[in-house]
């Protein structure tokens, strides 16, 4: 087990210590489940209560917030400390290198340094690992794809062929990345399949979570920039091009064509329609639906998605709309009274 | 084949029967598909008219329906009486107990008896699995995780290391538990991955659909409770607690740290947001999503979810909001002529 | 590399050249991406400006388009010239037929001549595989199911058994046909599961995206009609009965016994309830709901989901909800002065 004292822990991440420092630490837990030697993490005000009966030892808390009788360790960036925190209770203990008798890897692979491939797992011709990936069970890594240094693909993740993932990335158990754009040619009402022959391309450090999906482009590719993390579940649909630093979250999904600044957040539920353009650091609402373009640094709600605090004034409104109706109701018929010359209330 | 007469039925399932009670039944079919040796179901009176053109040698009806002409077996709940004679007529054959030769097993897995294990499963060291536990066909199943007595995990369903699944649940295929949660530090833009080091518990008699996802907690763990039932593709965020006997439908999703009580209903598409509290019994219409506490036994809908009833008003008077506008504009004009003292009709 | 004059190519789909008609075409790529030796796609009018400025070496454009300057490929269909180009320059190269050494196929499995199987695929039982068929990676085949002649299934998908899938049909990785219909008897608060007896059935020339989940019908089947082409992350849940030429876009979901004709369109995040009839060639906008039947060639959209014109003047209503409430108000105050007599602009 881990054990540091709340001075050293306030050292290692930069803050400072409201009460005993020299309290043993030996975990980070909620609120709820903490005990005297944990440290448990506080930000979110709907939690106060919570935070007031904890049984924590300690409470690592943003700078300014008080609670009476507890100890604290103050930070600038709560959520940064907890990352920081969490890696020095629970180091990552990357399995042993080494490639699985099970797994079946063409002859041409070009491998780097390091290689985990688990058993069951499929790597084809003419495909590049970089060095210290990790290629889980039963994945399948299909023809000419790429996998970069530092890279995971949980069990059962699927990688077209020709696919091209960076560095660093974090792809989880049933994600799909390259899989056929929906792309048909209808004619007499019959579909005729349009070959998808682009790829995907991720780029550095993005995570994609479970069962999540990324369509090979048409012609072009499908792009998710560096940095950007999708959640489980999500839709990337064939030619979108998703910018650096995104966030979007479970359920989430963009349609065709669809191009997406740095820094876009989608939250559950969300979309957008295909061929648009999304600025830079917009802000989707969860549940909504773009079917427009938006500019950089909007925050839209609603479908369609429109700007987000007309959104609340117009779901204020629909709220009460059986009143509105009735109060027009009620004006029409005095209005009739005065157009009789009769001016009596009802 | 299997072949009961009526009167056998009626005395397993403790049901009237109204016309001839020799009659021979080999089977169960829907009202469409039946034959004169099958029993049919009706329970929904959309297909009245079905039900009445029926070729099914009877049908099985709750209390009280009348099908004139037509040979009835009557119960007080149908829905489980089709439960009980769908377990006679199609008694499940489980697999040969048996680990396959091909499935890959660490030598410390703590194993029940009358286990089943697919080929190219994989099940990792510190595992337990309980008696009778049957694991598909290229499963994996993460280090150190649980599977309870008579659970099924069908063909590549996915446990992430430290996953406790109870006893007597089924999980179906492409189902990945305990992925990472999604949290992360955002700072200068830059997002910075909070290890999530909690845990997925899947209480007993839970069933979970195809390619649905629960994420393990970021710190605390994700439960889902026994006897909840979940369909397809749905999503259940880090930290989320579901109460007991919850039915999700398809493609419905809880965000992180919600916690929804026992008999929650979702239907299919809906959404609850993070951090929220949904009482017992409550109710979330399809397509819907919840922003905001509700309080047990509610029925909610629309987006913002609210009270299912004043959503309906809502819709209804929505759906007319253009004549309304008009109708406001006419009202206008016809003050302006009052009060321009003249008084005709426009 | 493949290479054609842009005559040839107009001989090859039928179409009309404007400019050189000796022009050397090696590909076809994006309006952006293209060369002086690419043949660029335009038919979307939002991308005129990126046709004006690409360097491809010549444009397919539909007949009446005019691009001063460009070499033009002029045809009546362009999307359907594009499939076939792309045939043209990127034929599929099939695998070697093969059975490979590390799938587990059961003995009595009755296979059509030119299978290919690949490593740590699993074919069960009573199962039959049509001639050309290539069963991918890590598929399973649970016992008694069928794949028709040339269909595919890419690596990872899975067939409980029991499911029929016809010829030339392209199921792609993570897909899950056959799994459980979400059906239960529900007494005193407990789900008690109702067997799920029925099958999957899919016809010919059908193509599922990735990670999308057709169940298995309860008692009759689930069909998906021939050439219907559904995209990824789609639910399709028990006894629905999908028309012929379908197509549903990403992350659509029809509940079950749902009856949907030929032809009908889901756009993205769509969905219908259960029990419904969806007439021929209807469609259903992006992110709407069906809540109730809807006839032959509807075009409906919103939640619930309405003629769509009418949605569009809804949408356009609610938008100004609050100025009208405003405009409400004020007239109110307008007749209380014209009731007190008092004639007076506010």
């Amino acid at each position: 087990m881990k054990r540091f004292s709340l001075l050293e822990l306030a050292e290692k991440v930069g803050g400072k210590i409201v009460g005993d420092r020299d309290l043993q630490i030996e975990g980070v837990a909620t609120l709820e489940a903490a005990g005297p030697t944990d440290l448990a993490f506080f930000t979110n005000i709907r939690y106060l209560e919570r935070a007031a009966q904890t049984g924590a030892g300690a409470v690592l808390v943003r700078d300014g917030v008080e609670l009476p009788g507890k100890i604290l360790l103050v930070v600038e960036d709560p959520s940064t400390t907890l990352a920081e925190l969490l890696e020095l209770f629970h180091p990552v203990q990357p399995p042993e290198p080494g490639i699985s008798a099970d797994a079946r890897m063409a002859d041409d692979v070009d491998i780097g340094a390091g290689l985990t491939i688990g058993p069951f797992a499929v790597v084809e011709s003419g495909c590049r690992l970089g060095d210290g990936a990790r290629i889980g069970a039963g994945c399948w890594v299909g023809a000419g794809s790429q996998v970069g240094a530092g890279s995971v693909l949980m069990p059962g993740a699927v990688l077209y062929p020709g696919t091209v993932l960076g560095k660093a990335c974090l792809i989880h158990s049933g994600v799909v990345l390259g899989g056929d754009g929906f792309g048909f040619a209808t004619r007499s009402g019959l579909h005729r399949k349009i070959p998808q022959v682009g790829r995907v391309v991720v780029e550095d450090q993005v995570e994609i979570g479970a069962n999540s999906t990324v369509d090979r482009g048409a012609l072009g590719d499908t792009r998710i920039g560096a940095g950007s993390k999708i959640d489980n579940l999500v839709m990337i649909a064939h030619g979108v091009e998703l910018g650096p630093s995104c966030l979007l979250a479970g359920q989430a999904g963009i349609a065709g064509s669809t191009r997406v600044g740095k820094g876009v957040t989608f939250a559950g539920q969300a979309g957008a329609a295909g061929h648009l353009t999304i600025g830079d650091g917009a802000v989707v609402a969860a549940k909504s639906a773009v079917f427009a373009d938006i500019p950089e640094g909007s925050f839209v709600a609603g479908i369609p998605a429109r700007d987000h605090r007309e959104w609340k004034k117009m779901v204020a409104v629909e709220k009460r709309l059986p009143e509105l109706r009735a109060e027009l109701k009620r004006l029409g018929r005095k209005i009739l009274r005065l157009e009789q010359g009769c001016n009596q209330e009802d």
